[in-house]
């Protein structure tokens, strides 16, 4: 079923990406009504085989793309062919987004959460609590190179290619930039911006070129990029001292502070031709 | 088990706030190795009575804070005295927040839990899933004014209060300025950042005086200003659409955009006298 099928069953179209509102400007003193275009905020159930895992807050864009990025960098699937069927389902309360994945991901996914539930209700070790956070990662492949002006070029074009941003100033970017082109998505969440873009190219071979981001590098950042394949990560601002030692381990080559004709890298420079 | 019996068990210190790297900088091409300060970022998980909760990426500041704040903004607690016992446990994997509540809340939350479990294992309505997410919230009380100065002082106080942004470009801060004083909070993330501050301050009538922060304002960060009882909230940078909704239902004056001599309302400006 399309998405055009479930809007002509239950007449509702996807919420707007932002909304016009009457703010009060205040200026030295001196105040004046101003209209003002603000990013939309909805809640975004993915549901997998008729149950639901996970509600987050999202921009109403590209959630084809969020769900699919999702689902990858949570390992619920294992690659985009397993994401069998997906609808869009808009609902007064936000947007439902309905996926079907193989019956054995699925067994695996209710057993995940029957663990989870099962060792919450019986008094957990904090230990084994915290040391489920931190999830394995397979090693970023080597090989693959940049020159440093790609990585310069690539930020340059993320930031001329987010309209939503522009057009409210409360949104993250992420692209993908290769070979002199470069595809970007975005969402009031940088997590989401990510999981969104790695949606958008995961049918490509996206170990080559330049992930460009439009916020810091977080723990949670550089391990969506490792686990989608990129094999370079560079942020406009800085990463954490976690994030670089996981881009360390991992094989993924982590720049940050990428503004104008300089950058820093934090681990595998090699693969940044200068 | 108290965390002295821990600390006594395994010797482990808290982790440091911050970490010192050896990093290669590229300018136009010629590169440079160059020590940089980064943000340090753990799990920590949140227990309840022996049970734990969430575990949440943070950094390791003012964790009593966080834990006290986030207990309140989750409304898990109603008031900080329903807080009895609360101990920092620095583990290898991560910190492990341990606390005591009434058993009454207890049940509550387990009852809540075991409810959310339910409804996901036997297919989910997604409209539940989803009304679920918007919590209701108590309407802010009315009468605290500021001046519009105030909040220009409060937001230049937040930004000469930030050591560890200061130190590593890379976290966020939220402060509560009361006549002409303020108390500030910092993490990596800007939620973590907000109930850190809530906790500092759980103990003072926070509903007068301005809370700053340092972020956007979106729809999580006006539901844990206005469940904690502020009245007056101003962020750095822009609201999304559902904030400004919510704050305009709930009863708290959003601004957004103070910088310099300047600030935009978004709801209920008659708290902020010019």
């Amino acid at each position: 079923m399309s998405m055009n099928d479930v809007n002509g069953l239950v007449d509702l179209p996807l919420p707007a990406v932002s909304a016009r509102v009457e703010a009060l400007r205040i200026d030295r003193g001196q105040s004046m009504a101003r209209p003002e275009t603000l990013a939309e905020e909805i809640p975004v159930a993915l549901v997998f085989n008729g149950i639901s895992h996970a509600v987050m807050m999202a921009s109403p864009l590209d959630l084809e793309d969020f769900a699919l990025g999702f689902s990858l960098t949570e390992g619920i699937i294992a690659r985009p062919g397993e994401l069998l069927d997906l609808e869009v389902v808009p609902l007064p309360t936000g947007v439902q987004v309905e996926m079907r994945i193989p019956e054995q991901r699925f067994a695996a996914l209710k057993e995940q959460r029957r663990n989870l539930t099962g060792r919450t209700g019986c008094g957990l070790c904090g230990q084994d609590s915290l040391q489920h956070v931190i999830r394995p990662l397979s090693p970023v492949s080597t090989g693959a190179q940049v020159l440093f002006t790609d990585v310069l070029t690539a930020m340059d074009q993320l930031g001329a290619l987010q309209p939503l941003n522009l057009a409210t100033g409360a949104a993250h970017a992420a692209g993908w930039w290769y070979d002199g082109r470069i595809t970007v998505r975005e969402d009031i969440g940088r997590h989401n911006a990510l999981d969104k873009l790695i949606g958008a190219v995961a049918h490509q071979p996206v170990r080559d070129g330049v992930l460009v981001i439009s916020s810091r590098a977080s723990y949670e950042m550089v391990h969506k990029a490792a686990a989608a394949g990129f094999a370079v990560l560079a942020a406009i601002s800085a990463p954490t001292a976690l994030a670089v030692r996981l881009a360390e381990e991992t094989g993924l080559t982590l720049a940050g502070f990428v503004r104008g004709e300089r950058l820093t890298v934090y681990s595998h420079p090699d693969r940044i031709l200068r």
